[in-house]
């Protein structure tokens, strides 16, 4: 009973880009870490040690600054596409493309210095074959906390029940979100602000029942909002904030005095789209 | 064009598991991370906020720790495959359970005291619902190197290769290895043992024509000697370590003296079967 | 020849907090991390074993917890001073409290809700004993960036030098800042907010020849800018960006494409302050 | 009231080093993390942005490179004697050379293949002046655990007091050791393997009345075992393992189920010294 190569995949991870482009009287500056991956005709590279149909991952990385020179990077999204579009049209061995940007944000302090913004990050999966495109972007770790406005009470109590309902509790969460466009036709810029804003108000306005509902009351926004989203992926890690026990010292806590806590932690995901979308799972021709 | 919940999940993340069992003469010690995640019909917890079939994620983490009073913790397989059937069988609105075991190994110093070990994890993923289970066993982060007995040429050049080939580097990398069991009628730990023997050896041993070919030979191997795996996923970053270039003080640096690297790295990912798992990649009944 | 206890602190570390302000139509939310650290006659417990001078750890923690039920945090130096004098009033047998208290800011977005900042924090520490106090603050990891306006030439050339000189190049780091106050009788948040803008404010617009010039000038205003301040430290690591070389594909690349790093980097470290705190090194009176 | 430059250092931080030796039949491999930083007329740097007499970081990292390519590395107290020796004979200006070496361990597994140990790092302090030198060395990160012969009774009750007394706990802990030698001849390696001995012999063997205890009889014997050290510096955190409470569910739990927690952590350091040690507390010559 032979062995087989059932499915492989290298690449480059962790590419790290700084640009600065000078107008007049003042820069920009962005800051990216890139990841391209690779799959194609690479049996003899892992059968037989043939290197002949394998581009280096050194190769990817030099790549990447070089295209970046003369690309503007204003959408990650967009140099996202021409970078997956290169490694097509220059590898004819290669079947699949996946390229990965991860956007760290600087706010613009004075006309050449900057300030760097918090752990968030804006996020572009890009995976590109000969028949299509599938264009993903995201957010990493926008992390949010409301103090009142969430409860999570009539849940199942069995034997090892000892978590005590709440209609007013802290909820504290690490938003993780990915969202499909349908089509390249997109401004992604003002689609991705558009998205992080949608998720930032309903978290803050919907008054929350339990981690589910609002996580797919956000979804569901999103989608109503932007046509261009056929679908999308949330993962909201329950950041649990304990109240602490001043009953032994004789104090009350009316809900002021919490410890936060991120060890263990509720995860809780959902996915949205459009039952339409259900039809046509699979990427859209670029 | 209404909005669909299309998928979802939830559960209990991190939670941290320390058993001492005493034996007459020295103590055992286990130190585990457990997940616990299902899916179910948790669709008016999503619309409604209505939480009656939401069993809490603090009842998850407290059960885990009332089901491990009981159990021995010898092989964490076990483990996660009782508390899937615990869940399964006493939640009649689930369909799905996945459970994740971290183990973290210490060395025994004596009777009762213990080393920690390096990063390394022994690692399982059970994935159950009524119809059957897939077992799934792993290593996370067994950190390895060769300072010979790996080179790398015969690959494409092109306008944006700088990369000078070699037949001797020192070939480090993280493995990360994961593996799927035909059925549960294994000896997890022994199993575990040897598939972890193989990896080291085919690292050691492998004259390394590239990383795609050692990982591929490792995979090769892994299901050669154990019958009991079906399909194996490794997954190697490759952490460059490049010659110091010294020429410019007038010295040669004949593979002496390198400058290891994180950022960026290469990445080979391999997933190797055999053929008859195709035919049935369904999980086997439990 | 007999070994001594030369000397000792124990204490907690990492104690997590948070507290809700409820106002009528809005909330305040505080997020700190606390550690309080003892000196005193603690030769019994050292040497014999004798716990009856040792205040558990785990009650310093509680005690952080009830005090803060009743203080309103609203300035971290006055919270430390409130907890260094509760430790020291009520345990006849400490000689020395150390607080240290860590900010984390979050950025209000709604009525109740909050967006998560940087990872800068604002610090204090608080060294208070019978005779008197100091008490310094600061700012953890505020990073900051500028694209042009920083040089360095004119530097020793020796057998091992292979840097370039440049009148040009990107100037990154992460701030860390230390400054002591002349008394307590400070309005610190205005102080605090007041130094931060003076760090920032001098490395946007400070021609820096050097990052030790820099470091200085920072230091040096701070202290002309603040009177309550009479000494500052400052830990700057240069996250060296590098030039990318796109030479080896026919590309020119002035002063564009930059590869981030942080490993290695160089450290600059000073120290300013006003001659006169030379005379008087030791804390004031309280 | 002018302001003055008080103190200032500088110098380049974690410089990651690789080295292979060649002996016939098999390779050592050596991986170490080097810093390197100075103190001397640095005046015109800061306070004129007037280079003349600064050596670049860029350089001190070339340095490191191009020393160890001729220097064995068998003992990294020696390497960094010799980068001290190197800095100060060629560098006039200079007053003070600081010199920290960290060495990952990695356990041989064949002749040229190696396993990455665990986290813990061996460690050295060069502080060199033109009067002498002082030659530290230690442990980083020890990470131990053991499951009885610790207790933790007849401490302080207050009103904040809720921790239970007890007889018999997990204690673990991750060790941090520093000790001087009295000078430099020392057989290195012997003795950091012997006090590495001597820490983990006592955490295992002493019966533990507190953390205090433990610490300060493990400096005693350090001290007492090896007369080269004349004063060593022990910090413990205690990494508390708390018992989960089962009673909710009728279960006892005598010491057996346990939840690892890493924040908050009490901390516990030591200093033991010799007497004769206080008397010369100024470098020896070198």
């Amino acid at each position: 009973m032979p062995v087989t190569l059932a499915d492989n995949e290298y690449g480059k991870s962790r590419i790290r880009l700084a640009k600065v482009t000078r107008h007049g009287d003042h820069h920009d500056f962005k800051d990216l870490t890139v990841g391209v991956h690779l799959r194609g005709d690479f049996e003899a590279a892992h059968l037989e040690g043939n290197n002949r149909l394998i581009l280096p991952t050194d190769t990817m990385k030099n790549t990447v600054y070089a295209l970046a020179k003369d690309h503007p990077l204003e959408q990650i999204e967009d140099f996202a596409l021409h970078l997956a579009s290169y490694f097509l049209t220059n590898n004819p061995q290669v079947t699949d493309v996946r390229i990965e940007i991860a956007e760290h944000p600087w706010s613009r302090y004075q006309r050449y210095s900057f300030v760097k913004g918090s752990g968030e990050r804006r996020l572009t999966w890009i995976t590109a074959n000969r028949a299509g495109v599938s264009i993903e972007s995201g957010i990493g770790d926008l992390t949010v906390l409301k103090t009142t406005g969430s409860g999570f009470v009539g849940y199942i109590k069995d034997r090892f029940t000892t978590l005590k309902e709440t209609t007013d509790r802290i909820f504290a969460t690490v938003i993780q979100a990915r969202w499909r466009y349908r089509d390249r036709d997109v401004p992604f810029n003002t689609c991705w602000q558009g998205v992080r804003q949608t998720i930032l108000d309903t978290f803050a306005e919907h008054d929350s029942l339990s981690v589910q509902q609002t996580a797919y009351e956000t979804g569901r926004q999103a989608l109503e909002n932007f046509e261009q989203i056929e679908q999308i992926h949330l993962s909201l890690p329950n950041r649990h904030h304990l109240l602490m026990d001043l009953s032994p010292f004789g104090m009350e806590n009316p809900n002021e005095i919490f410890i936060p806590t991120e060890e263990p932690h509720g995860l809780i995901e959902v996915t949205c789209h459009r039952p339409s979308a259900c039809a046509s799972p699979s990427p859209e021709p670029g």
